[in-house]
């Protein structure tokens, strides 16, 4: 335990974004007694983070903990959730979600190297992040403390609204970069961007056309479609190559950030929906997950090819719904969390061969596939046209042996049915 | 019981489409001593019913039924289908599992008035249909015998290929269209098309683009996005409207037939899978389902707004999938069948409301939606600006009990990995 | 609205059990300037409600509601409930959990109907039971505040201790019966009783034999087994006899009273288990649930001989364990609640049967069960001397249907097994 | 590949039992031209394995083969089902099920060594163990062929009864044992017994005394209770002691011997009920598995104090389920019996501990239970005495946001109530 300075309250680390709320809160932190080390997790937004690491050290923070994060989470968060289709009501691609274990985990690990009594972080106390962040401390520190200024009364009672951080900033010499706020709220990672809050809280607004941000408007992306080949190993995406440009990735970071590069430049991976926060509340979002989006009709496509029927039905039933539950609730580090990770695998040793894609004006589509390991599709015996693999006559008995139970129940419904 | 013939071995029923199959079918029927009588259902397939009728009496039925089930298969198979957003294997809009009950419900209705003993099909051995087919028969009539030639040695060895029944044809009189045999196979209803077998039994094999004949493709669709609203009242859609064409149809048919135009033009609903089939072998398909992929994106959307997080969550894991099978399988008319038709409509009754949707080259994009009756949107609860609906504090209290077991999970695994 | 003594907080109607606890509280929310309703439920267990009543206004309760909930309890709650063959974490059949709507609900009705702005309960803050009184008022009356003793730190910092609320009760004037308190806490109704906290909180404790207070030990029970019969009609009972002693029972309220007569004297119903609290705590608990345990394997049994297969494989995956945990977390009043109530009646149409039972120290066994209406189970098809129903070629057929993926999967498996 | 006798139709490996039927089955295959190999696997039930040997050789079979599989019965099959709690329509524990892939693996194995082109059993065409016997040689040996006489039309029509089995065997000099056959078939291995078909295939008709084989009646066993208790580690039985006949057993087949003894002494076990079969139909089946109760019950105890909720709730909806269809309907050698083989023991990390149990007529009843590794169960957290673990206020924060939701519908549906 590192020591703490004579008459601290004790270090505090804190999730720090560089921008006004949390630049507020390091100083109120200061305020309150507590030595504050900040910490800016890069899990691929744009950002500069100098500058920020500036800024904090600026207006007060002891120490600034900067962490490229990217690659753990393509590796670990990422393509697990592509194994296992990993989606939240059907829709939602759960990028916010897999950000926050490895933010959390880094956070979790720098107080507990720097001697931090606490963890604090900015979220509100409203949304799903504040539960995400903090089941993870929780998990990962039991005996960790956490502050969280958003739910403390006499914060946010004292920042009712925007104008009163400004004012602080104002008179704390906190520098307040001279862009206007915009009239919603995002958060960013490799994987996705989120939009909320604002002029979305009303579910019937179209999103303007220039908040979105990563991607190009399918109207105005390229009248040619492109071409991509992406290939995969046990479920996992081990190479993309796109013939035109030259293409030829393995790295699994390199590969994921390409597969953004060209589904940006595509229109490829916008959506916007009304969802059920873990809190109880519906909340409207927009999100774009350009890569993750193509990776995805991937992934689901060449299980068609090489998946065993009643595994796929397994994943699909029995996995697929658990995880993005376990993801969109904060529950990552968990018992059921670990259990699912560790399943996941077990379904995708099979999942090895290749799909080549169209992009085109935001649409993904499957033009082939293919697999040079796998066998459970055999032409010949799905052939139409060709006698093979078993007798006309073994369907027949198939289809009597499953109507035993519904002649049964045929006789009495058909009864009930005249009697009605 | 009507009467047989004397001589004969009683009457049946043959599901016909006027094509090379069945018209060889119904003809070798005749010479295994049956009267037969054709059945052609009008499931919204691009078919010259009339000429069909004529070919039917021209080669020897004794009488012919041409059944228009558009309305049923729409109101009592397609809406529950897309209330329950049914699906298969992630991709598969059941298109041929939906038109299935219908036809074989008529067909066993029709037969039991005329006094067949038999139905007959012309499904293949290896297939889903012949399944889907006898299941229904089974279960509807528990008596009837069924006739599936393509799996009765005598048949099936006599014909071995296309040319034999070209042969047969020609010898027995049969007309032939002169059109090429296309090389894939089709089968077509108001709710999609399915193309599978020849060519496309390699699944590396791009569809040629002269195949796809319900969509345009997405590259030649028009430049312009078009934008309609679809309202649904208990998760059926009631209405569509189009600003600009003046459109506002709310008959269920009707509606769903426009629904299929607008789709059409701009390219909406291709896809192509491999799948696996009830008998356990994988197949490759291609599908277009132009109406029923818009109406499906716009009763996911609304439920977001206006259904219950965990009944929404119940019907996701305990009837979407369920059902799904059910329709694939052929399983339909069956205790289950019925159980989950009867579960759908009550997880529905929240589902009123309107989304309004940009259609653009093969993409459907939702633009808002609202409900005039439903509240459990909350525009102040949700908003991250305005505090109501509880404390802050709560939040805290939510978050630490759901903690408790976290971090007694936490102390043992953190202790375990130390010791790793 | 009803009209508020002036100087007064307003009403509250507590839910009162008469014992020392929530007599304390009554007296101490007079003390805090409430006007205090006493309600007592009747939901069977064994009290002197007269006596309850008495001390209630004794200590100043301004009325008193004392109400029969018993023939609701079992109607409404226990009854479905045996059709679920609803349980919890495989042992607990959710006696406590089943009584708690039709108490809350009763409290909610009579606060509404006296004008009360609040109702208040003496649940700790660590149990099940606060989160299930709680949500049902939540869900049942939306505005009604809430007060919970046990959670207001004012309370429990003052009462840290049974002899702070005895030295309250003296100083008081409320009465105490003379009896000692046993080393655990109970709660009763007409389906079980629970015995928690105490000596019992050492899972290797073996509960004392003079702890169990519903059924005689299976030790003392007669040496001669009884004999019942129970018949079901859409999944309810709906008739118990006794041959031997001429019982012939048809009314639902008074056959459950004769099920747990004929189960207690025959040591049926006793588990001990530690479980885990929807709060997030394990705790262990006794429990007694004498005719339930009876009527659950009766209608487990009745389901083998007239449930479809189908019907009653999902009844098991996903209806069972919703409605459980529903149960067991108080989420009766709820969407899900609603729904899954709904749903269970649609499997129970053809469960209509009688099973005759033997009872003999804590065994109950079913000896035989017979339907009149239902044709299911159908003797000749189900023998193995009669051929009967399907050829056994068909067999052959389903069975080669079935191997086709298996072989698929084999010819790889064993492969892998070699190269190992 | 072995070599084949001229004019031979090859090896057959036949299943045999010493019993008429598969005795007429072996002269009968020899008599169709197979060499036939006799192969009895010992799964533990009674039967004089010598004089079956001296059998099988006397009426022709080339060789035979008698393997003890008991060890892998019990380690591979048995204990898996108790981590699993597999059970099959919430009775029945599998006995016959878990039996099969063990003994049609060592089937395969020996053929193969053979040379035996193909393998033979002798069940019959309606009931689940052909189902079961011939998906396990399909997946293990993809190119093996079947033979099974009770499909067979020449057989079966040739032997339509017993009687007729009986003349065959005198006519061909089989030996047949005096004793009379009883009014019901059995099967046996070191897990249950079964009893089916004959006069119990009415099922209200009470199993006669004599039936019941391996357990004493429950009202004949002692009037005293017996004692013991069972260690588990990674949710494996690996100890149980008896206290007072001085029994401590470690080695995983004695344990399980020795819990059957104590348990068929003790009457437990025994059960009477109506499953459907894979096939479709229903049929009554009366069944002892005297140790696995134990176990079972015992395992289910333990899982209380150590196993994570989730994780309990995981494998109980997710895992319990699909594994006793898998075990069932005989796919055992599946991918999904790979799969779900592969998921339970990662369910099992932390069921360690140990289970106190009574065993009185009958009955088995938990008197107690500890872990000494595991710490999920916290007497002071779980104390309703102690103040610890969490603020009570926390409660109230977790109640108020689980209420967010209900209020909700809560308002919606009071309102629908009324207008009703």
């Amino acid at each position: 335990m590192a020591s703490v300075a004579p008459g601290s309250k004790g270090k505090v680390l804190l999730a720090y974004s560089g921008g006004l709320d949390t630049s507020c809160i390091l100083v109120w932190l200061k305020e309150q007694g507590y030595e504050v080390l900040a910490y800016l997790a890069n899990v691929g937004q744009e950002e500069d983070f100098e500058a920020a690491r500036e800024k904090a050290l600026k207006i007060g923070a002891s120490k600034v903990f900067i962490e490229d994060l990217r690659r753990e989470l393509v590796e670990e968060l990422v393509y697990p959730s592509i194994q296992a289709n990993a989606i939240y009501e059907n829709v939602y691609l759960l990028g916010t979600s897999l950000a926050r274990p490895v933010i959390a985990r880094k956070q979790v690990e720098i107080a507990q190297q720097e001697g931090c009594s606490h963890v604090a972080h900015g979220c509100t106390g409203k949304g799903n992040d504040q539960v995400r962040f903090e089941l993870a401390y929780h998990a990962l520190a039991p005996s960790i403390q956490v502050i969280a200024p958003w739910r403390i009364p006499e914060f946010y009672q004292r920042f009712p609204g925007r104008q009163h951080l400004l004012d602080y900033a104002e008179k704390m010499g906190i520098p307040v970069s001279q862009t206007r706020a915009k009239p919603w709220s995002t958060d960013e990672n490799l994987f996705h961007i989120s939009y909320e809050a604002g002029i979305l809280e009303d579910p019937n607004v179209t999103p303007p056309k220039d908040m979105w941000k990563l991607t190009v408007d399918p109207e105005d992306a390229p009248n040619t479609p492109e071409r991509i080949t992406i290939s995969f190993k046990a479920g996992n995406p081990v190479r993309v190559t796109n013939d035109v440009d030259g293409t030829d990735i393995t790295d699994p970071l390199d590969l994921f950030i390409y597969l953004n590069t060209v589904a940006r430049r595509n229109g490829i991976g916008r959506i916007d929906i009304v969802e059920n926060r873990f809190i109880g509340i519906k909340s409207r979002g927009c999100y774009e997950t350009p890569g993750g989006t193509i990776l995805r009709i991937a992934h689901i496509d060449l299980e068609g090819l090489v998946l065993d029927r009643e595994i796929r039905a397994y994943r699909d039933e029995h996995v697929t719904p658990v995880f993005g539950r376990i993801l969109y609730n904060g529950m990552y580090f968990s018992p059921e969390g670990q259990l699912i990770n560790n399943i996941i695998p077990l379904t995708q040793k099979t999942v090895n061969g290749s799909v080549r894609l169209k992009l085109y004006k935001g649409t993904t589509t499957v033009e082939g596939r293919w697999s040079e390991t796998e066998s459970l599709y055999d032409m010949d015996e799905s052939s139409m046209d060709v006698q093979g693999g078993f007798e006309p006559l073994d369907s027949q008995g198939f289809i009597r042996i499953q109507s035993i139970r519904l002649k049964k129940w045929g006789s009495t419904f058909n009864q009930q049915q005249q009697q009605q």
